[in-house]
């Protein structure tokens, strides 16, 4: 390297004597006087430079004209410190830079926030100068984590003779999924391209192309209001395989799954990844992702409790529904009545209209409802649930879904609050034979629970017609410590049963044409069997780097209303652009 | 594997006698009535399968009902094909698989054209099918050539401590530059993403940032009216790097490139690459991207014809302009008349008025001009063109621009038509010293030649006022058989040096504020001195390829006028998409 002989990370005693030469940023500065200290850093580390009047009088005096985040180009000796001033928070602090000559590159203001750790400045102004919250040594690290994570990803599936192949960007609005962004042609005056939600034709026309094993690490993009795990751009690790049987695909999944823990975290997995039905996840943890880093697993009380006094009970089996219980141990005592009854209203919001709770008591259950209940009906009920004296028992009773979600909200909020979870653990597992199909009663229709061209399993096929909601999908989602990682699938490949499924959906034979009529007539020429997968790898970075924020994991990120503080995008655009795209924005009243 | 034990292209005489199970497309098939042959392929090749009734009835039955393009599933015995039966034309053409057992996986209706080499077929229908496009084997080639490349340039970047970082695709529309791709936003209603032309911005304020090293293979956009080797979107290697000294980085971008011809093609290119300033590059093949894979040089004649009885020479050279001559070897008589008279049309093109010639004979030249030039000019011209009997000398005489293009064009089409181009040759070179700035008739002020963030040389500032258009840019373009591979430079990083650079372009205080605000804040806090280049990644790919054509390297590549015959986008959208954006398409007039 010309003007540069190391990294700052690299100052070490195996370097004492030697000439160096650094360039970084002063980070720290502390003036002695007749000596002046700085940590120089660069994107390797940090290491203490040291200019005195008996080394050079000039780099001194350019050294005292040093401020914060200015940008340096030092050459100096390595020199060992003196014991009593090694540095221990960082790897370089037994020695330091005695500097000979010194160039000041460029200065700086003064920074709106310190870069030298964690930061407690309001996310707002992070974005607003992202250029400089990048500068932190967390952000530094996740972005190296994410490179290193990305380029396993990529060395993994070469290995496995996966092509990397791009796919469109400017692509075809389809009305199925999420809603589309649109981008108006300037060529084709009124018509529009979309964006893609994902490459999933492509990636399927590539397989009836014959590249038998494709992935890309790719842009999707979704205009959906956002949470604070969403973002209107996206990046997914998008793989698929023909004449791959399931357990294969599944396997070497694990398999890549496995080196990236390895590699990143050392950490061992255990493979083959523990499968869950849909059906059993959603019994054990009311969640289709479930968090099995910690137990309280939701408990079946329906027939226990069919026929009790209880009506709110009794009658939620009668109808069709269900009721289950979670015991939440040694809590009873720890709870006020208030806490406990506010609860009602974070169930509230997955629809549950109460939430019924019992305390357990050496030899017996308190609590408004425990009278209703009979001597055997309440053994039955503490044995069901495992219950011991201290303990706290919730109930949901309702329909299927409404139970599920507010039992298994209810389950991963104590698990937090109590501290259950582990957070050494990495529990991957799969979820399997979700539902093909949900009823829509916004639309009065079904839809693909994952999409349309997911494959029924085969012995379910005759019940597409007759019970589409019992039909189970080939689908497989890949599950990590709570979130849904990524969702895969084996695809229908015939055309007849492709038909079948979009009339299912309710589509038209005329509408199914118009939106995918191109991939039917694929179908139609030699397409293999084939299946694949999604993973969303901003999800997997921020579970690796131990964020809680999607965002840490993305370098100019978009805030919850999509815009960048930085650049101020989204913004307006001058009347002659619009103008040759034939576009008019519409007077809009604000809303309140 | 399961349900394969084999590929196609591995089957070999050191399997014989072994059991293997293949799956692929029957690519062509010759009944002899109770024998049946099928070539089968998968994505690495083509291997014959044979059934017969003695193997089994069975299979040849099913074997009966194959035709073209079927999925086959097929278990059999690898034997050794009779000696006078060999195919020589595949590398498994000395064995074949009896077949034993044998499912078909899917149909296929005839194809619209074969897939099993070249076709003739036209480029519409190509694209219109372009799942079975990709099964001829050149594209599943060019296909797999891009995989290796873009692994090599990952590989490389990250062996030199690279981070692969993502940038946005939903960003900010800026005026300077190509015509940006617009993204409505529904949140901010009436307010308008920008698809990315290029990620400069982002990428210089990671420099910014202190990651020093970035680079990304990242998707860009320009809504430009389309030619040959232009789509509207099309995939960049973007690197930057901060302390690197120019000379480091572009031994680096040369290692690179030798890695990648190195792996590619086994063709070790020597480096350092030859370089030449802009000036000389213009000079001497009237081009900015020179094809040096042949001479025929432009020949400078401004001072032996400035006083010549010619006047449209004299006057050229009066009025500031030039004379440069071009000799094309041996072709004085192959030519008649018409054919180079027809050269005036093709030169017309660059805005030349005509084209002056002369043909060489044994002791004196021959043409319409040649009784205008004294005999000592007449010596001059043919010493300087090193003339010799049968060549044919065509000369330029205008602005020096004009110039260039025209003589450069017919250099370049000489070049290609008398076969002087060597294409074995991968002739890599720095085109340096760029202007930094043009002057733009149109809009009347002058633009960046690369853009407004390239550093002027630094010998060079103190003209940025009074000469702007003497200015040279430290830039440097990667030019390879004549076609720009990518641009590079060193960047502005100094705030006052920006804001000077924006004045000299014509931007106002208040539009450089308004556009480019963000970036003039950040270079306030410690940006270091930086540099990049980006490459066009379509672009090398058909040059390693050699293709001819930008779309046979993009899987799902636009037409010229922007669209997809296979998907049909860009197409209408719903009114209520329209709604939620606020949006309305204008009425307009179709035009003529």
């Amino acid at each position: 390297m010309i003007g540069r002989t190391h990294y700052c990370g690299d100052i070490s005693e195996q370097l004492i004597g030697e000439k160096v030469q650094l360039k970084g940023w002063a980070q720290t500065r502390r003036d002695l006087g007749q000596v002046i200290f700085v940590d120089l850093r660069d994107r390797t580390g940090v290491v203490q430079i040291v200019a005195n009047p008996e080394i050079s009088q000039e780099a001194l005096d350019v050294m005292d004209t040093v401020r914060s985040e200015y940008v340096l180009d030092v050459k100096g000796t390595v020199v060992k410190r003196d014991e009593e001033t090694y540095n221990e928070k960082i790897p370089t602090g037994t020695v330091e830079v005695q500097v000979d000559e010194m160039t000041i590159l460029n200065e700086s203001k003064p920074l709106p926030f310190q870069v030298d750790g964690e930061t407690d400045v309001s996310e707002d102004v992070r974005l607003r100068y992202r250029y400089l919250d990048l500068r932190r040594p967390e952000m530094r690290d996740t972005f190296k984590l994410r490179h290193k994570t990305t380029k396993l990803i990529r060395d993994f599936l070469d290995e496995n003779d996966f092509l990397d192949i791009e796919t469109p960007m400017l692509t075809k609005s389809t009305p199925e999924g999420a809603r589309d962004y649109l981008v108006p042609s300037r060529v084709h005056r009124g018509e529009f391209y979309a964006l893609p939600q994902s490459p999933q034709l492509f990636k399927q026309l590539l397989m009836v192309s014959g590249f038998e094993k494709y992935f890309q690490i790719v842009r999707c993009f979704r205009d959906e209001d956002l949470r604070a795990d969403r973002q209107p751009e996206f990046t997914q690790v998008d793989i698929e395989a023909s004449f791959m049987e399931k357990e294969d695909f599944l396997s070497m999944m694990e398999d890549m799954m496995k080196k990236i823990m390895k590699e990143v975290h050392d950490i061992e997995v255990p493979t083959p990844f523990p499968r869950l039905t849909y059906e059993e996840a959603m019994n054990r943890y009311g969640s289709d992702k479930p968090d099995t880093r910690f137990g309280m697993e939701l408990v079946e009380l329906s027939d226990i409790v069919k026929d009790s006094d209880f009506k709110v009970f009794a009658n939620a089996v009668k109808n069709g529904g269900i009721v289950k219980g979670l015991n939440v141990k040694g809590v009873a005592d720890k709870m006020s009545r208030k806490e406990i009854d506010d609860l009602a209203d974070f169930v509230a919001v997955y629809g549950a209209k109460g939430l019924a709770w019992l305390k357990v008591e050496e030899d017996s259950l308190k609590g408004p409802i425990a009278k209703f209940f009979t001597e055997e009906e309440t053994a039955q009920l503490r044995k069901a649930l495992d219950a011991e004296a201290g303990d706290l028992l919730f109930f949901g009773a309702d329909k299927k879904q409404v139970v599920f979600d507010a039992l298994g909200a209810l389950r991963l909020k104590f698990g937090k609050e109590l501290d259950l979870i582990d957070h050494s653990k990495f529990n991957f597992l799969w979820v399997t034979e979700f539902p093909l199909m949900e009823y829509d009663e916004d639309e009065d229709r079904y839809t693909a629970m994952h999409h349309p061209f997911t494959s029924p399993m085969r012995e379910d096929i005759s019940k597409l017609d007759s019970n589409p909601e019992d039909v189970r999908a080939e689908a497989y989602d890949l599950v990590l410590n709570g979130y849904e990682l990524g969702g895969g699938s084996q695809r229908i490949y015939e055309r007849d049963l492709q038909e079948k499924m979009f009339a299912a959906l309710g589509f038209s034979e005329e509408e199914a044409r118009e939106q995918f009529g191109f991939l039917l007539e694929a179908f139609e020429y030699g397409t293999p069997p084939h299946g694949g997968i999604a993973l969303g790898l901003d999800r997997l970075i921020m579970i690796l780097a131990g964020r809680s924020n999607l965002r840490d994991t993305i370098a100019f990120p978009k805030t919850a209303s999509a815009s960048c503080p930085l650049t101020g995008a989204p913004g307006e655009v001058s009347t002659s652009q619009l103008d040759e795209l034939n576009l008019e924005v519409v007077q809009f009243e604000e809303e309140e």
